[in-house]
């Protein structure tokens, strides 16, 4: 059996963010990351900070310890990174979850296909904006969207921008523009991922959903789109693992 | 032309609670309802304090005042109340907005059935748990349930129970246990509607929050609810209108 590399599992908690926003889910955390976003908050999956944490499991292995945490209290699994879609032979873990009756989350940037991407209950594609200094490959993308649309399965997608100014606002609407078919969703940037300071932390990113939630609502190429915050990160602050 | 009771219409905003959360959304708030819940955050559209404010619209009125708000900048409107499903002759502004080419939501406690729920887009349906003083008629919500079922509607519908204490979470497993097919949310109850102080509410809500996720999370009847706090009232208080 294939090995996969685990930075984290944990839960159950609640997804904070995106397509299933609230869903009660475990979590999933792989290592290694083919991009480096500047305000990456996850860095420690792929900058070698936390690179003697990271453990080689089988999917068994993997289930043995959601079980062990979770037992019967949970349905739902979400893996994420890192970038879950570097890793060839993730249906393995997929196909169990499903065995067990549990539902499969992933989020990924967009930059690489899978062929398991069909077997994924709740697919976010999260291509990041210029504030990243990253750059999206279209090309890729199309791909990506073109093989999940062969396989009757965009209903299972979402498309996730992260927006932090003016110019990111610009790409996501590109990006919806582009692909109007997929479910898609705007979520506030989190600029402050080393405050320490939660009531800071709060009323900042509250002001920050407010400004895009008018900026949304200003663009006619926004009308089909959901504004959301980090729910996590207002409840837990910058806190791992929760 | 039938004439619908109106309070407020406004917007572009976002949806901040239930089954689309963060879509960008008008609101059309229509007056009266059936029930008076001990915690009711939109009191004013019953119990007589708004009266002079009530205003009879037609469809066509309604839509001209939307137009005027929105303009080109929306495509998705919230029919809220009190409770619309006391207007037997909706379905003729539900129409005017699909004619639109725009989806509407609305949001009732399940006392009343009106044939134009399989018109719906997003039908929220919200029982309201012992801590609202109002008792759930159980024959009646499910003919509602039968009704969506046998037209194939399940999938545009979602059943949101509001928790206040553990006797509310009680009622609301027994309510999800009973319709497990309907994609089923809770959420957060707001018990300061007069609090002025908007830190203090703030503060004050994403701890009640932090409880309704903790109780979830360790039931196991709750495997597969969505847990969602009210994000206007993160972002706007208890102001109306927004
Ligand atoms: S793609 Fe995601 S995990 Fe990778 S660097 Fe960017 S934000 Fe971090
Ligand atoms: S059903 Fe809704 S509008 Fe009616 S009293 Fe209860 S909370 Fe208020």
């Amino acid at each position: 059996m294939k090995k996969f590399p685990v930075l984290e599992i944990f839960g159950p908690t609640i997804q904070g963010e995106g397509m299933v926003i609230g869903q009660k889910t475990m979590f999933v955390r792989t290592a290694g990351c083919d991009y480096s976003c500047s305000w990456c908050d996850s860095a420690f999956t792929w900058d070698g900070s936390a690179k003697d944490d990271i453990r080689q499991l089988t999917a068994e292995e993997i289930w043995t310890e959601l079980f062990a945490l979770g037992g019967s209290h949970f349905s739902h699994v979400t893996i994420s990174g890192g970038n879950p879609a570097l890793l060839g032979n993730l249906n393995e873990l997929i196909d169990l979850l499903h065995e067990k009756n549990v539902k499969v989350a992933i989020e990924t940037q967009g930059s690489r296909l899978q062929p398991w991407f069909d077997q994924i209950d709740d697919l976010t594609i999260s291509p990041k904006p210029p504030s990243s200094g990253m750059k999206t490959d279209f090309t890729k993308l199309d791909e990506i969207i073109l093989y999940l649309r062969g396989k009757n399965r965009l209903y299972h997608a979402s498309l996730k921008v992260v927006v932090f100014d003016e110019q990111d606002l610009e790409f996501a609407k590109m990006v919806h523009l582009k692909y109007p078919e997929i479910p898609f969703y705007l979520q506030v940037g989190n600029d402050l991922v080393h405050e320490p300071d939660d009531g800071k932390l709060i009323s900042h990113l509250l002001t920050r959903y407010e400004w895009l939630i008018d900026r949304a609502v200003s663009e006619e190429g926004l009308n089909n789109a959901r504004v959301l915050p980090q729910l996590h990160t207002l409840v837990w602050g910058n806190k791992r693992g929760v």
